[in-house]
């Protein structure tokens, strides 16, 4: 009965942090979905997504730092297993609704333990790099609603964000 | 009147990314502080607050977390200066209300850029790395609410987050 | 005859440093226990065990350091292989009798090479972490007897302290 | 009288770690040594030092190794400043008498805190790479004696071992 | 009379590689300007420049990825003072005569050391990475001309290729 | 017919920069060789080479410092996966024709991914260590020539750079 007794896997039966043992998991294919927004002025929107290819370095920019982060997860978030991504791929579309920039990041990878938190560090990433890159026009943006969509393979098998979400938003 | 005419001061007259040149900026003290937040179940909450000294680690592997990220702002983010950090804190709350934690850091160098992206950054990995210790009982927290909240120093001055949000949250 | 003309293996037969060939060794589960130790006056050792809860952050800090170096082994060491370590677990433990803390490293990868190197680097960083946070009340503290305690897994198969030490200490 | 009641700097009035405001202090010259060894077999050390030119490299491995590792020492000591080295120095020497070698680093800097962590940091990933050469003749290695020499610079002034040890060693 | 004593000044007197003293050197503003190439068949350059705005990561990526490594420069080379450069920038012009691809970088600090080795990291892992982006369709590929242009500030003053080129190229 | 419509594999159809999925490619024995030179004055090569076995730590550093750039391939090139290497070596010759030095770079890996970018950074990054070590006494040196030589493993089977060049060099 796991659900009456949940644990926090990182900590041990005294407290301490630790990088647990992942060496008797099944090496399975796992892949990770996550999203993230960045919610700006219309304007700033405008700027970014309006006229020409040469805004394309912008939209460009923000998805190599995310890929690039992906790759780091492991240096960032001090008990993640370092592991050898297969794949890293980040959509990043306007939204005139929010209005801003919505951001999708995917990675899969072949191993003992899942990559849901390379998916959201590329996602955070790819929104902080958005925000350094259009803060000399509006400081006040605000990166938001970074979740969890989708994972697939591992004992836990496969979860949708549909399938339980937070108290919160 | 910069306002009517607002440009990405990363992307040069051809559309190209560059890292843009601070040299003639003045040698200010800068500071930056900006939040973000981590939205869970109340039992989740429950359990990386409640309880006993034990659960030290989970709030303290999150803050060096979040330290250590501010010093890599410039490897993470393409187009940041490197910059000598004179200081960094942050701080971790827990909040009923959300429920959640929240988390809030600060920034200071004096130097000839601001330090806003190492704030926010610090926020962004705090909070990925709360998820990665909680993700075990609760997949669907949600990150949000990652904003500047002051910066101070530099041409542009003081500035809060109550001078200007976005047409969002 | 290997033991009668041992080799420096990370030195070819010319001289010239290089990172030696593991692609035909067996992958096989290893493991290696390092410790090492931080001698300090009594009243150092007594700040930071002492007190309260509040001090916690003190050990945390140092254990998590420990853990992330254990991932950066082969960026500083520069013939090791970089390897995908499934398990870090850091100890430390106060010491009257030194005085000082006590710490223990033990890391496990699935692979082709040993992770001796990721213990001992864990150790140390663990250990100068200690050092730093303590050093504005103690600058004659003592970093030492930082060994490799035990290993197993590969060709040459298990391994103790006890089974062959050193003219030193 | 900062002596009755010494602090632990990094840790605040409640508990947590955070990295220390150094702006207010002033830019000095600063310089720091430190020193550690690596105690082996005799013949361990024969196969180092003896015989011709070949053995260059692992001399010049571990000496290039920590002098890396010094600039590398704010990514590894979590509450550690970044900071612009001016000036590393390593020097490794053998010690029959160990018998192993005797490695003692120098950093300097022009800034606002000091090098100590840096020079202390580079005596250690020094001896670790010595082991990591050798470890395939001697497994049984220690490193051990990594203490600060001296330090000069900043509002504490001049420092040497002699002024304060440790009641270990 | 230097010239007729040239002395490599990152090997000291006993022959060992050391990081050299900088701090009593001038902090004066210095800038440096590098260029390389990469040579491929007609057709690879025509795959890469032509078309559409598609095609802008080819571009955006490999001046992301030369902008990141002039950040990393003195990760990098062992000897490179770490520096807080104050501008990077990349220019990438297709050149149907190699026919391929010219890179020129900019780099810009203001400080005790010179950003040479900045603009020349850049400049080649710029070029690696066009390669690496090209090379499914043209392993053959060839990186080459890759050399100072321009120096300024220090106490060497300024400096131009013209001043003085090898005996090679 | 791969040969009639050639793609820019880290590209997708909407233009997009991406780390392609590698998951399904079987995992086997990868090699690659690849070279480059620096081209200097006579003299300067005459003062690297030449006299005693002090000079031991140029080449050895230069040597280094390509073998930990091939450990940071994947955070220099953007769309490059992280992986394993099992295998890395550096043969430096001078070269008296060039004049210079000339480098070559063996990687290998078991892997799902082939080595080259990881050959040919431990090349360019070997020959900019070159660079800076010798750039006191000769500024005008040029690196070249850095290409693949060789490489075998994987779905294209073997290559060597005779199989195929470019239009230019």
């Amino acid at each position: 009965m796991p659900d009456t007794d949940p644990k926090l896997t990182h900590i041990d039966a005294a407290g301490a942090a630790h990088m647990v043992d992942v060496s008797e998991k099944d090496v399975t294919s796992r892949i990770a979905v996550a999203e993230g927004s960045v919610t700006m002025r219309p304007e700033t929107l405008e700027l970014i997504v309006s006229g020409n290819a040469k805004k394309g370095d912008v939209i460009a920019t923000a998805r190599i730092a995310g890929i690039m982060a992906a790759k780091k997860t492991h240096e960032l978030i001090p008990l993640c297993h370092p592991l050898a991504l297969s794949k890293v791929t980040i959509d990043i579309e306007p939204d005139a609704d929010l209005p801003g920039l919505r951001v999708k990041a995917t990675t899969k990878v072949s191993g003992q333990t899942g990559v849901e938190m390379e998916a959201l560090t590329a996602c955070s990433v790819c929104c902080l790099t958005i925000y350094d890159m259009a803060k000399a026009v509006d400081r006040g943006m605000v990166i938001g609603d970074i979740r969890l969509l989708e994972k697939a393979g591992g004992k836990s098998g496969h979860w949708t964000s549909a399938d339980g979400g937070t108290g919160g938003t």
